[in-house]
């Protein structure tokens, strides 16, 4: 369908050939620059990473399970600068093609492996997720993409960002090949998952979406909560508002982030787009009172949570507040941006909760997702849920 | 003596023929990548302000004075981004060598500019001045420079930094024609020039000299104040620690380069070094009410200057507190040194007064410039008392 859309990286011609007679066998796949493929060095979107680092000495463990269970892995991705960022633009490497909302962002930080499934160029892509960046270019993209439990999948042979947040998620163009991925990477049968039984429409996160995309999404989510039988209209955040979860959680990730880049970073003084290098500066200057006051603030977010979510109940909430962005933006009308896109995905990453985003509408043709979030270690229940969706 | 000293600009090859007949008729000059030469573009020491600019459209007047005083340009030399830096190391371009400390940084942001004049590529070299970008340079790299009263050469057709510091300076390996070049910039002839009458050693500013350097410079002292005939030693400031001035212009600068940058950066969203990216992050963030209380102290200190230092008075005081440091050390280590150099340079910056400094001495081979610092309008007294040292 797209012969290129400025998607892989030029720099790593990294293959990997499947396991014969895998489960997944005649797929392909390719992994965002942060997965380390033995012989190859990782890029993670940074020139001068690229150029200071050695090739890895082994591969990601997360990769060999898909090329174990069958898959060929024909390329690497591009990202966001040390996964840092939410749009997809990469001031080194230009910005991929978003193959569904041409002129607009993919979305980032995992911007190449979105634009490669979207684009047909793969079966399905390996991303990350710390603050969004599988969900939101999925949503950009108008394909599914899934932010699993925090702590579920080993993050080992990748390069991290803020740890408390981390997590490896992946894209497919359907909800069934997302879910059998689901099953090599947790090594287990989605036939014996838990069906929700109870669905939150989340109140609080629709009202931050744009109210054309909240409308967009009013069918699906009718036709969700008709599918799961027991609904009700609530907010996610009874106490305090989404927007606090936010700032807490850039204090905690923004900090994260320095203290893992930080002494890189003082060694070599890198390049990096202004934006980076402006959300690294924000990072190290976090005080750590106001780190453990955002810790502590997360701490009772979870367990106000753990309280309201039970392990047969599911929240739907608005991907995206909006559709993709047009490219090229000043950074100020994106910091905007930005700070709307993460009051939203705060919500699982405060939590720790698993998340799936569905390419179930768009607005004025550009695709928007909505995402059905469970409790911790509902990552089953969400990967067959939205295939019995997809199938019935 | 150098083929190359990765000083001058690649993307350049700006050439100017001198006026026939000149009184520069056979010099050649460079000029720092920060003055317009008609038909090239401005590259400012940072790619994506070279690929966002069109060619200049004319050719800044201090370089034209020069070509029609009959002096040949034969190229533009590398800068620190955006002339932000002190030590001319810059993430993109890499560091001009030292010709006079191999292995050590040739100081900045006027780098290349110092490094050509000091390997002996050109007989001179245009500069700028914000907060130390042509004295200290002359200073690591043993050769003569001045930064003029602030003010007095134009800076038309120069990319700016911070308007209330910003100067054209210049480099030459010998007073005389450091004293000639500024004969035909200013368009006057030297030999009315005042002579200076009296000398303060600045204890302070010596103070903060790492021991060998001040001990270095103590016998070149000696025998400046024996030329002057009287002198006293005493410190520039009695009232405020150097310190504190450094900290109160650092404010001013970085709001300064702010508002000259800021909208090009929010629009562009540029690839900087991370500590040029720091840099402009900390002006951003910068309050108006610390702003306006650097300008009072800024404004104290000159009624101050004004009372203490007559016309025929001049500071002796070192440029730099040691030698040019070591290539490539970690940023924190950098930012220290930055710090305590800036402490020294921020004396005429704050007091808008011409420095001339000049090789004097060395430090275990490596040069240490000494500088004469005269009250605003007093550049003719420094250039032609620094010829007449020489001479004598």
């Amino acid at each position: 369908m797209y012969d290129s859309l400025n998607a892989f990286c030029t720099h790593s011609a990294a293959r990997l050939q499947g396991a014969p007679g895998g489960q997944l066998a005649g797929l392909t796949f390719a992994a965002k620059d942060l997965f380390d493929i033995a012989g190859h060095v990782t890029g993670a979107g940074n020139p001068d990473w690229l150029a200071l680092h050695a090739p890895a000495s082994r591969t990601a463990p997360v990769v060999q399970r898909l090329v174990d269970g069958g898959a060929n892995m024909i390329g690497k991705t591009h990202t966001d600068e040390l996964s840092r960022g939410i749009l997809g633009e990469n001031a080194h490497y230009g910005t991929p093609i978003n193959p569904k909302a041409p002129g607009r962002v993919p979305g980032g930080s995992s911007s190449g492996s979105a634009a490669v499934v979207a684009g047909g160029l793969v079966d399905f892509a390996l991303g990350t997720d710390t603050g969004g960046s599988v969900r939101i270019p999925a949503s950009f993209c108008g394909i599914f993409g899934i932010r699993p439990t925090h702590g579920r999948l080993p993050l080992e042979g990748v390069v991290g960002q803020a740890p408390s947040y981390d997590t490896v998620g992946w894209f497919a163009r359907d909800a069934n090949l997302l879910a059998r991925i689901g099953e090599i990477l947790f090594g287990l049968d989605l036939r014996q998952a838990q069906r929700p039984r109870h669905a939150i429409v989340a109140t609080d996160a629709f009202a931050i979406a744009e109210p054309a995309t909240a409308a967009a999404l009013a069918s699906v989510v009718e036709r969700i909560t008709t599918a799961v039988g027991s609904s009700e209209h609530r907010p996610v955040s009874a106490t305090v508002p989404l927007a606090d979860w936010f700032s807490h959680q850039r204090a905690i990730q923004g900090r994260e982030a320095w203290d893992t880049f930080g002494e890189w970073i003082d060694r070599h003084n890198p390049r990096f787009g202004f934006d980076i290098a402006d959300n690294f500066v924000r990072g190290r200057e976090t005080p750590n009172a106001v780190l453990a006051a955002a810790r502590e603030f997360r701490a009772a977010r979870r367990a106000e949570l753990m309280a309201m979510l039970d392990q047969e109940t599911i929240f739907l909430l608005p991907t995206a507040p909006f559709p993709a962005p047009l490219r090229g933006q000043p950074r100020s009308t994106m910091w905007g941006q930005r700070t709307a896109i993460s009051t939203l995905t705060t919500i699982s990453g405060t939590l720790g909760a698993p998340q799936l985003s569905m390419p179930l509408a768009l607005v004025d043709g550009l695709p928007v997702g909505l995402s059905i979030l469970a409790r911790p270690g509902g990552d089953d229940m969400l990967l067959a849920f939205a295939r019995s969706l997809a199938a019935g």
